[in-house]
């Protein structure tokens, strides 16, 4: 039976009843609570639950004290939200709640424990190393055995709409003498998705493979922004700082894995065959299609059912050495490439390092980000009933 | 004119009236609280500011709320606190809420939030160099542009005397066709001092190398664990993760900048010299002398004093690209190790990656940690009127 809200649900919405995203959102002139989207409208969920024990960790600035209640309560909140929109008892109390959404300001919605950011796209490490690496072999040693992962800057991760200021650092190219230092003059993006862990894990007790959905709470659209030259001077042996740090921008809405049931799908053959402990039984691919967008003109749209690891993989990775989850941890994908030019999840790959500018409709082109460009993500998933799940928008504007 | 206090502090003491450290204290039973190290003692400062807002952020399980109001209040605090302990007036409030540090709980005295360690020892960089690239330049080109450093985990870094379990993981031996898992075969140490950020800055906003003070509230040790055989397979090319990202372990008490003003002195020659960014007015290299024992038996004695890139330069190039600070950032200076052998701060340095086994007092020999074994680290800078300062310690045993 297909679920009908009786909300006013636009035809295309991202946000059919079957999604239900989370987010923290303040209405006018008041304080930040957690919300869900339906249609062009937020509901206040620190309202629906006003009085109660999980109305009060509804009625904060973050997802997290909700997400810390673990699965059992987010799958009672889903179903007593979905109840409400479909339901006809209740429907004074949701109509006295509701919010348009471009009435209300939305807040980072998670405040990130740590951040972990992989490489699990194959098209796209094997881009990078064609670029980088001609004469050698695309992918190292290790990339097939194990996802490759590093921390990022927790503190910088900012939401959707926060303007991205130009780093400084030093660059170095392979002529110049000595390091220079000012702006970066490659600043480039990375399309990604972001998962973020609601319940988290004790010390020294790996969290097994099939235990994803029971710490992961839901999925963002993340931009990975990177100055290239700053990363090409730093990253050796140690990995990329400030080539990175500045500035990680997520969306807003956070979809739950429940509402991406339909897009699950099989990743792709992992030959060679992973050790035990990153083999999965049921998989976590997720056959959703991101678009990004420079300028409000498509350039990309990286299919995620390509990625060679699943996020299941990566989470038992991250914690097989014993590390713990926490509340409000957050691990990117790494950035999404397919196969094809036009399905390239960054600048680097799609200019292939600046040979190939990109030509935008008002008669400029670009190689690498200039002062002022937007960059915008979307993606959409299948979702339940044959609707489309959306994510709304990743997106930020580039400060000189 | 020589601070004297009334409180019995026995000679040789990590914590003369000079050093005044701050932790965060269980009394038997009771709640933690933030508390002052003097001699065998601990006060506790909630109790002295009880029923004032200051006490509220002292009545709490870490420093955060006590640094994030900025250093004058740092100053403040610390004039009134050794008044306290050297004046006559209030002996009763002091002595009714005094506790002996043997029968209090020691808790993780800052909740992290950003955790980056650098590489900042030459000696120990190019003793690394030397292991792994015999043939090679011992550094690599960007060490002496830049404090190279990486971002690691805050969730799993934990208060002196927390068990560390030994990690497994993948690792893969040059000869071997194919990864194999299994607990790490090659755990080692790295003997460390850890920078803590008392005050935050804006997004967006540079922190200058001479705003150092301006920040970071305090030091303590860290030992950061390393997996060497798990983090040779993993790191390239994003840096280390699970190698590392098992523990971080510091000490319980942070020695606030203020008690370590007679240990300031320049750090060696920097050339080619640095960029502006990273060129300091007045130096932040510290004179202090580390001691790590394996099993009780003294191993190695770390000057800091030569360590390339002082901590306020490590600073200035986190925040250089506009990444902010928080309250509660740690940052590691990078394993510490001396021209001598025996002045090592890694197992990998001090048994020349196995090749040199440290002969222990119980006849039996290391490469890298056993299972039971425990480390041990201490530290001692020149204070005020002459004295030590102490920075208590920071220990830890491997549980297989």
């Amino acid at each position: 039976m297909t679920l009908q809200t009786w909300i006013p649900v636009p035809e295309g919405s991202d946000f059919p009843v079957q999604n239900l995203p989370y987010g923290v959102f303040s209405p006018p002139g008041r304080e930040p609570r957690v919300g869900v989207a339906i249609g062009e409208q937020v509901l206040d969920l620190s309202a629906v639950w006003a009085g109660t024990p999980l109305g009060a960790d509804l009625a904060t600035s973050s997802l997290n004290r909700f997400m810390r209640r673990g699965p059992r309560e987010w799958a009672y909140v889903r179903e007593r939200v979905t109840g409400l929109l479909t339901g006809d008892q209740e429907r004074r109390l949701v109509a006295a709640n509701l919010y348009r959404q471009d009435q209300v300001t939305m807040h980072l919605p998670v405040e990130v424990a740590d951040y972990v950011d992989f490489y699990a796209c194959e098209q796209h490490a094997t881009n990078l190393g064609r670029i980088f690496r001609p004469d050698g072999a695309a992918l190292l040693p290790n990339w097939k055995h194990l996802p490759v992962g590093y921390h990022g800057r927790a503190g910088t991760v900012v939401v959707s709409g926060t303007e991205v200021r130009r780093p400084s650092g030093q660059r170095k190219g392979p002529q110049d003498p000595a390091p220079v230092f000012g702006p970066s003059a490659r600043l480039d993006i990375e399309a990604e998705l972001g998962f973020v862990v609601g319940a988290g894990s004790a010390l020294g007790e790996p969290v097994a493979v099939d235990d994803f959905a029971q710490h992961v709470f839901g999925v963002v659209l993340l931009n990975d922004w990177s100055a290239r030259d700053v990363q090409a001077w730093e990253y050796v042996p140690l990995g990329p700082f400030l080539g990175k740090s500045f500035a990680t921008s997520i969306s807003p809405w956070v979809v739950p894995l429940a509402a991406l049931a339909a897009a699950r799908t099989a990743t792709p053959v992992q030959d060679p065959p992973p050790l035990p402990y990153l083999v999965e039984k049921e998989p976590w691919g997720l056959d959703l299609v991101l678009e990004v967008e420079l300028n409000g003109q498509l350039v990309s749209r990286p299919p995620y059912a390509g990625m060679y690891w699943s996020p299941a993989q990566m989470l038992a990775h991250t914690t097989v050495n014993g590390a713990s989850l926490r509340t409000g941890d957050l691990y990117g994908s790494g950035t999404v490439s397919g196969d094809e030019p036009d399905q390239r999840g960054s600048l680097i790959e799609l200019t292939w390092n600046g040979r190939d500018p990109i030509a935008l409709a008002d008669g400029t082109s670009r190689t690498f980000l200039q002062d002022g460009d937007t960059v915008r993500i979307t993606a959409s998933a299948p979702g339940a009933d044959g609707v489309r799940i959306g994510f709304g928008e990743v997106s930020g504007t580039v400060r000189g």
